[in-house]
């Protein structure tokens, strides 16, 4: 790919050894730190040049009015957007009367690295003012997975060979000017000054900020306070005002000479909290942070990632980008989740304003499968924040005339925000979505507290919107019509085959817990004849197939729609939806991202390995993947049906979309769906693995490019090791007493520091296939 | 109905003799005067209070953003917005020092009458003021069907009982105040100041403003004169402003004694020509309307509308009402109609801003049928407006990706205005719709300089939207797939049975014309391989029918569909697109206005009787009318599979509309394809007329309320007059030597002056029928 920055290829780290000023967005996005509840992009220190300066916090949201040129009844009216909170990260340098620039002067060399497993994101350069005066700069920075509402950075400037007046302005900045957003509908709407300023102040080496959303209400602190370690030459002094807090230290270094300044950032908002309340939040936390010390929170920092990586890491070798990738993705997917707690994991989680900063069934379809494996704890709060939502998605029930809860297509609170029904709305797996990553997260947490409550209720609230939305029609067949399925290139279908495979695991997961739970479901009406209603629904539950072509259609119809002009249609008219009206996509057989593909990776047992292999083929060549959230499907179902090098090439689109910038917006943000995408194309697609009632079975073949695949997996109490070479797979249990698994259909009872091998049949060759013209993935032939 | 003024039943006129405040609005639209051109809305003449002001130029619009929460490719960026152009009705008066305003001071007598004969609105009123000083009022107002840029006062005070000091203003008022729009998305949105001034100037009696539409850029020019009969303490001044001109003029009268004021206002408006030559052409018109006079230009409307009368009167006995609502609506459609000349004729004509102005489908399937057979003139005119706007329709099919021309759901100028596509462009029939109206012109009128040109290019652009826009499937079967039909309450459906027969018949037309002026068409590059491929896929064409149900389903699996819960909705919860999601009314069987019934009514040959009767149940227990399009095409079918009387109540729905405002919507203007239904109504329903290839076919048949019908159809150069009573029919050609037409089947030659009278037979009563709960229409048990 051009224009994208150079990264190394390195097991435990990201290293940009250029800067490149025109693609510095994307950058940022890559280097972004975060926890969960703070996000911080990778801006320069000094603030600018940037693509787009960013601070975010989990929840924290602007509303704006939803313009319609035709509305219609039910269409949201109030929209949501992540907005950039006071910027804690700047540090500006002076050096004799030069602002440190880069983009003046010279840059003698240039790096950054973020480590993986100390969390820190590192840089080093050496700059050369206009006026010929060198400095070093070192900076380290961190958010803290450990002190939720912390983040603190170490900047050291160094004189080079003169003498030099430098000054560091290290600041609290609110309303930040950002850049003006692009035409592309996929990029958040920029709100311009959303913080109202409520209070400020400065004191010895500190500053405090507290502001509040216009229209949303929110109240946001950040404090900050600075230690520092230099020359006697020193002259400090601080400063506040509406939307700026200062502290300003002066020194002369003489050459190699240190100026070291920490600085600790601490975050807090609330919607209810008053301004004393949430003043003393942030202040308090700082207070924490400075008695932890920078030592002290890099030392938490590593530890608590050490832990992580025991129980996390994911070895993979004969292909050193993909092993750098899958770390990298696991990086940031616990960024993005481990301290979320009661709070959405956003589509980019907190790493910029892409798609407004919302959450969508990306979170429980993508990420929770690898979250729940591997830290189970944030997978349960994400459901836990549905949870919290369910008041909101009743009311959106029933003002869509529904029982139950309808889940948001897109949202931050838990309010449906999207204003385009026939492509949210109108997705309603959304509720499927969730009910599984319930279901799925009980099964490997075996967390009974939680499936008797937010399990129970999450199942009971989802049936009942199924049972309500679908009927019996006049044979028998429960259907469930006008709704639209993953594949955006489809909506408002009838009986879209991964709907009502996934409602029908709903309703019978829903049936299952409230017998199980009869006296709390009970308590929330829930009684036998309605369970029984559940069962009947599931059971009778069409799903329409196409007899003359043998293969499943997409939804209702599907197979007898004109086929997209493929052949005429060039490489620049993709994304298509950038290109051609939702008309004529919507009615030609084309797909966007994996759909039914999809619905045979989630709900396997529902069809035949011929129906597989048939469908796999039959979608291959209609799927264009101009959605990021395709390639890690198609993996996994390349995978089974004996594609392993498809497998393989899927693999590393999905694992390269951001390293790459394979859809050429990684600069708004990550795309957290496919980073988990790397993992569920590795674990769920190489290692074949497959949850099906509480038990895991694998299925592991490893395509020629990567000669060892070693995940790690947590379990119930267990960890469970699977470790896969060409020809063998070996299972180890590492904490626990015995877990039966499926190795090939075949029961295996693995216990503890008893490592199991079984040998990997070969698999015969599969027949070709073939992907829409010019939308092959690229081959990875040769691995690096 | 409550809250609607009264109108006495009387054959040739619509009276008021009480006026409420309250419902100003819906009077000012039943009372409006335009000549297609020009239109007035029933304003009173000193201004206010008002409902709406209005003064509109057919074509004169401001462009406005059309805004997206979610925009798509393709979708329309610029809205168009009917605005008030300069109102020239105003008069206002001062009786000594109190103005005339009905909100003040007592109103003794009124009366409004709007005379279909000689095209004048009346009004009388005596007025005491607040000092107790009493005035008579009489005003005669007109917009010339004879001078298309001419309207016209006369106006008359008098004082009653004591000596007065009266003043007039007479105005031309630029940017009118308007009221504040209402939520209702159906109401047009409200423009304030669109209007930006660029010439006014004042001379003796009279005044001109000349402005330009900021954003659209037209130049829109009003001129008045007057011409004064008054005692001799007569003083007269004239001024101009910005946004005003005004003539003013004071007297004293003694009791008795009147003041007579004729106004003459003339109108232009140019999107390319220079602002002197826009004042020239308004200055020219008025130098004609004065040398004309204002009892020349009386004289010359009534002379145009005694033509009209003895060409297009229908004469209905038995029930008065209808008959006042017939002519009623034959005014106003001719008012509509008369001189658009090259331009549209929006759904409310000029009679308001309802629907911003746009021109719909309503034209060529409900406005047209009416027109081509009592004014073709009118219908060719609106046919070549299309014609005009095929660039612009052309430019639209390609940037869907088709070939040929996609018209505009909406639009004033012929750009696509549809801000909701799933009822907006995929609503694709409209291509078909203007087709068969220029295939029924042609027919009606033996144009064949119309049809060689015109028509010619019209039905090949379309006859290619249909061949690219359908493919030919597995089974080789043409199927038409993600489009929207009539009915609102479904969209984005597999081969809709309306729009594919309608298709068909499109293809078919343009082959047979292609055929008839092949060199004509081989120069729009129109081969015989184009031909046949038209051919071919009409001849294909899929028409779904559902075997169990013995039903058409109105597209492909709706009769699968949920039931809608009419049981369930109470009456306050209609119209259900003001009270329901577009998901949930797409999704399940109901019906918002005829869609499978319409193509029962407009390709009646492509079903078999027993069909129509079974179809027509079917639909009926599923139709809510929430449509103002709906009544008069069930009144069609309902007439024809027998049930005269339900064919009764609903031509009575359609004719009554805004005479009772049954949509509580007719302030915001006149339902003008309803006002043209309840022609069809009478005219296709009751008298049975069809139109097959060129020949017109009659199966009379009136229900017990009325008891003779007569209706004069122009065709080619005859007119046939049709006289209906409850056992025969007398068929007269009244110019032209001979006429095939078919009764009940039956080949009759009609031949001039000699009338042909046949029997008519006893139909059998039909099986009762249902309507959803609450939705029946009146029943018209008792008519006047």
């Amino acid at each position: 790919m051009i224009g994208h920055p150079f990264y190394a290829v390195e097991p435990w780290s990201l290293r940009e050894t250029e800067i490149d000023l025109d693609v510095l967005g994307q950058s940022e996005s890559v280097f972004a730190l975060g926890n969960g509840h703070i996000g911080w992009r990778g801006n320069l220190d000094e603030g600018e040049p940037h693509g787009l300066p960013g601070a975010y916090l989990n929840g924290v949201y602007e509303s704006r009015p939803l313009p319609y040129a035709e509305a219609g009844y039910g269409d949201p009216e109030a929209g949501q957007t992540v907005i950039n909170v006071t910027n804690g990260k700047v540090i500006r340098l002076l050096v004799d009367d030069a602002p440190f620039d880069l983009r003046y002067g010279r840059v003698l060399d240039h790096e950054r690295v973020l480590d993986f497993r100390t969390g820190l994101l590192e840089r080093r350069v050496t700059w050369e003012s206009p006026m010929g005066k060198r400095v070093k700069v070192h900076s380290s920075r961190l958010v803290s997975l450990v002190q939720r509402s912390v983040a603190a950075i170490c900047y050291e400037v160094e004189a080079v060979d003169t003498e030099l007046w430098v000054v560091l302005q290290s600041e609290l900045v609110a309303n930040e000017a950002l850049p003006d957003g692009a035409a592309d509908p996929r990029v958040a709407a920029v709100l311009k000054a959303p913080l109202v300023p409520e209070e400020n102040s400065s004191r010895t080496a500190g500053g405090l900020l507290v502001h509040r959303t216009a229209v949303s209400g929110l109240r946001i602190a950040a404090a900050m306070d600075h230690h520092i370690q230099a020359p006697p030459s020193l002259n400090e002094t601080v400063e506040s005002f509406e939307d700026l807090a200062r502290y300003t230290v002066t020194a002369v270094l003489k050459p190699g000479e240190r100026l070291r300044l920490i600085k600790y950032v601490t975050y807090g908002w609330s919607q209810v909290r008053s301004e004393p309340a949430v003043r003393a939040q942030v202040e308090g936390a700082l207070a924490g942070a400075v008695r932890t010390g920078w030592e002290g929170l890099v030392d938490q920092q590593r530890t608590y990632l050490d832990d992580f990586w025991a129980r996390a890491d994911v070895e993979v070798e004969g292909d050193a980008e993909i092993q750098q990738a899958v770390r990298f993705a696991l990086f940031h997917v616990l960024q993005a989740g481990a301290r979320a707690e009661h709070r959405a994991i956003p589509a980019k989680g907190l790493t910029g304003t892409g798609y407004d900063g919302h959450a969508f069934w990306d979170t429980e379809t993508f990420v929770l499968p690898m979250l729940t494996y591997i830290v189970p704890q944030a997978a349960g709060d994400a459901l836990r924040w549905r949870y919290d939502t369910l008041p909101l998605a009743k009311e959106r029930a029933r003002q869509l005339g529904l029982k139950g809860a309808a889940f948001p297509w897109r949202t931050i609170t838990g309010a449906e925000c999207s204003g385009y029904w026939p492509a949210g709305t109108a997705a309603f797996h959304i509720d499927a979505d969730i009910a599984a990553a319930a279901v799925r997260y009980v099964g490997a947490t075996g967390d009974t507290d939680f499936e008797k409550t937010i399990g129970l209720e999450l199942l009971i609230q989802t049936a009942r919107l199924w049972r309500s939305l679908g009927h019996h029609d006049g044979q028998g067949r429960f259907r469930i019509d006008g709704v639209t399925g993953p594949d955006e290139y489809s909506a408002i279908a009838d009986n879209n085959v991964y709907t009502n495979l996934m409602a029908q695991h709903n309703l019978v997961s829903a049936a299952t817990v409230a017998e199980r739970y009869s006296d709390r479901a009970l308590e929330s009406g829930v009684d036998a004849e309605e369970v029984a209603s559940w069962r009947d629904a599931a059971a009778a539950m069409y799903i329409p197939y196409d007899d003359v072509l043998g293969v499943h259609p997409q939804a209702e119809g599907f197979t007898s729609h004109e086929m997209w002009d493929f052949a005429g249609t060039p490489p620049e008219k993709y994304p298509l939806l950038l290109h051609f009206p939702y008309f004529d996509l919507y009615r030609k057989q084309v797909v966007k991202q994996a759909d039914l593909v999809l619905a045979m990776a989630l709900r396997g047992e529902a069809f035949t390995d011929e129906q597989k292999s048939r469908n796999f083929a039959y979608y291959e060549a209609l799927t264009v993947r101009d959605s990021s959230l395709s390639a890690c499907t198609q993996a996994v179902m390349a995978a089974e049906v004996g594609h392993l090098q498809l497998a393989g090439d899927y693999l590393a689109e999905a694992a390269l979309m951001d390293l790459d910038d394979l859809q050429h917006n990684t600069r708004d943000g990550l795309h957290v769906a496919s980073l988990a995408g790397t993992w569920v194309a590795l674990v769920a697609g190489l290692a074949g693995m497959r949850e099906h009632e509480g038990t895991l079975s694998f299925k592991p073949r490893l395509p020629s490019g990567i000669t060892r695949l070693a995940v790690n997996l947590s379990l119930h109490a267990s960890r469970l090791r699977v470790e896969i070479t060409a020809n063998t797979v070996t299972y180890q249990l590492q904490d626990g007493s015995s877990l039966r698994i499926l190795h090939h259909d075949e029961p295996i009872d693995v216990t503890a520091d008893t490592p199991i091998t079984r040998p990997i049949a070969r698999i015969p060759p599969a027949p070709p296939l073939h992907q829409p013209p010019g939308r092959a993935p690229l081959r990875r032939d040769a691995p690096q």
